[in-house]
């Protein structure tokens, strides 16, 4: 593996979950690995979690990490091609990858979809652009139509927590007063469709995801029906992807409750908006495994980099 | 000692001055203690000496700082408890602060006060929120009603300039364009109290701190009958208490003078205004303290972390 | 050399680049040089490849860069001398650059120009206070004249493509729809006054820099008789020095061609607006060295802290 950019560069999802159950029992054994490597983490968006793990992962295989927030610490850049650069943007992504890559061993990158423009946003313009002129290994940190460190973090979790062969996994959308993008739900729903899961997805209509992401997934508009017998329910709140990026349901009946809930385990990628996703006794109860599984981002974070290490 | 959070939290402040002297002779003694171990620095506000002190401290044990502005690189916060969270907070601190101790061994927060609601100020609501769910060990790096890092930075800074065994120490109230916060004032009035030295206090009338705060301590409203005598005069800015967060006064007057200042030595936890708090004439002599004092940052915030360390 | 604040601190520039082109060889060679000591990053101004290649620079040696944005992360500054603070600034450089000192044992700083006060900007009002007030060595990041950070990177970089002894160099001017600084073309030409190159330079009328800067160098105001048998073609936007920080010009057929360029290389500091400064066709050849330019960025600022490391 040289780039870490979608679920689809995972090679055998269950071999990278034992790996990465094996670097949480032991973090620090690959210390050595990226002595005096350096990780570039460029944000064009907020983050915690990956902001975080993700430096915790690069120090836990002896990597220095470099921050930057792009557009705050540095200059606009430009993605277009043979663009006349005499607006607002300063550096083309052509220089600005290239240049990076000779100061980072490996870059991460986190860049949001527009939600404004479908076409723009699955051509993962940001993301690809790095890929194409990056001289070093990419790792994707959240970009317009995926997740996959977050996804793979799912997958490690459930692995952990489940108590049957085949569990039944359901990914339900949630009302939320902002239109938020598919990334989290996409590579989560990549990821297990990979997996031995019983795996269902609720959304109100006109909630569907992509059909090129949904595939055979069933899709059941009845969220009750759809959590039947549920052992995990990941819940998240995307916006409308046919009529794209807007916000046509905001239905609180859909927020996720103690009694919807049962003896279901409840994951979310967080930040999440108490009693509008959810309802504070989920969050506060032991059916919520939400801040384990954001203890897993590092490790997730630490496969890729070691693979990505490992390979280089 | 598990959490730092309060000059309270010092059990013995003369016994903390000697081992901050120590580790001041020599900082890289202990730079195995916090090896592969992550201190996260958040702030809420602005910040320069204990961004910097606080993180060449942990450097100084061997740890890894990881800097972040709460505001500017991650999501807004909500303190609330029970809030329906569909306004422009977007992370609940039970989650913020138990992710993030996930990622960090120790977590310092900056968090200034509102200076407009009195009982939320005093409720500490995010110093108090961080510590109740993270499940790491918590810094204060000046709250809303408290500075307890400055306040030790002081106690040491005295003890290494006095000349006497009970030096005279004044906290001095100066006039300010604008409002702000009493923690400085509130940490080092109970800095003094718990440390041997003859210590009162002189402002405005209307100025004085919280009597919860200023318990026996003789609070003088002539300047110039306070200064008498003093070997050690502390000067700083307060909003009023008793009209809460009000700039009730600005009286240049109370401006500190050469004249005025005599032989004692000049202390200010900086940033200073230059000709409004006190005159370039003090700032520029051998009077002043305030470099050294701010040198004292690093041991203290060291002798701290130290502490937490050791005692995890 | 204690500090590094002009291309002028550079004693024997052909012995640096030997050093620098050896470092290049084996950067992490003196990684016990800068051990446990801390590089600080003060940016005024935004930054990419400078923020970047030091902190890698600084790793390269063992040591630990604090990165902070001065207005965002910390307090508004004072330069006045005499200054009654009661406006918008909130600390002096006096106590912000003597305490900052204590925390970082070198210190280096980014501050642009005005362009609207020749006068203030000439006498290098940020970058000479943080040397008067500073107790440690100072790297000049970019300042208000002068960038010897890229022009040392500049001399090595046409050291290492050379292909005869005495090389034609121009520095032309190029349209850009902003006013921009003359930091990179100052350093730039003094640092070619040093080397043994045949060196002109090419503007349009109005657009001459200072004579200060520009000394014995020939001025030609038509391009293609500059351009012709041009070995290296540096390219750079500046304002009017004349009609000070205007924009005067913004013809196109400045623009640089691949037509124009020929055999010559084409450098340029970065960032470029492509189709601005220079055409696609000219960046996208093999023509264009900028990438490897901004590589030895890295290997110029690490030679730079090296000697000052050692000058400690």
């Amino acid at each position: 593996m040289k780039h870490y950019t979608s679920i689809h560069d995972i090679d055998d999802i269950n071999s990278w979950i034992e790996d990465a159950k094996a670097l949480k029992k032991d973090p620090l054994k690959h210390l050595e690995l990226g002595r005096n490597k350096t990780l570039g983490l460029l944000f064009f968006n907020s983050s915690l979690r990956t902001r975080l793990s993700t430096q915790k992962a690069a120090l836990n295989l002896g990597m220095n990490p470099i921050v930057m927030n792009v557009s705050g610490d540095a200059w606009g850049i430009e993605f277009g091609d043979g663009t006349v650069m005499n607006g607002n943007t300063a550096e083309h992504i052509k220089e600005a990858a290239a240049v990076i890559s000779q100061y980072c061993d490996v870059i991460a990158v986190r860049a949001f979809p527009t939600l404004t423009d479908k076409a723009k946003d699955e051509s993962e313009e940001v993301l690809n652009a790095f890929k194409k002129y990056a001289s070093v290994p990419l790792v994707n940190m959240e970009s317009a139509t995926g997740h996959p460190l977050q996804a793979l973090t799912d997958a490690i979790t459930i692995s952990e927590y489940k108590k049957k062969d085949r569990p039944k996994v359901v990914l339900s959308w949630a009302p939320h007063i902002k239109a938020l993008p598919h990334a989290v739900a996409n590579s989560f729903t990549q990821a297990m469709q990979k997996m031995d899961v019983d795996f269902v997805i609720t959304n109100p209509k006109g909630y569907n995801l992509s059909p090129d992401i949904v595939g055979d997934t069933p899709v059941i508009h009845n969220q009750e029906e759809a959590l039947k017998d549920a052992d995990f329910v990941y819940v998240k709140n995307w916006s409308s992807y046919e009529d794209y990026g807007k916000v046509v349901n905001t239905d609180p009946n859909w927020m996720i409750t103690k009694e919807k809930i049962g003896d279901a385990k409840f994951m979310h990628c967080l930040p999440v908006r108490r009693n509008v996703i959810v309802e504070d006794a989920v969050l506060d109860s032991d059916s919520s495994i939400v801040i384990q599984q954001a203890n897993n981002r590092t490790y997730a974070a630490q496969l890729v980099l070691k693979k990505i290490l490992e390979n280089a």
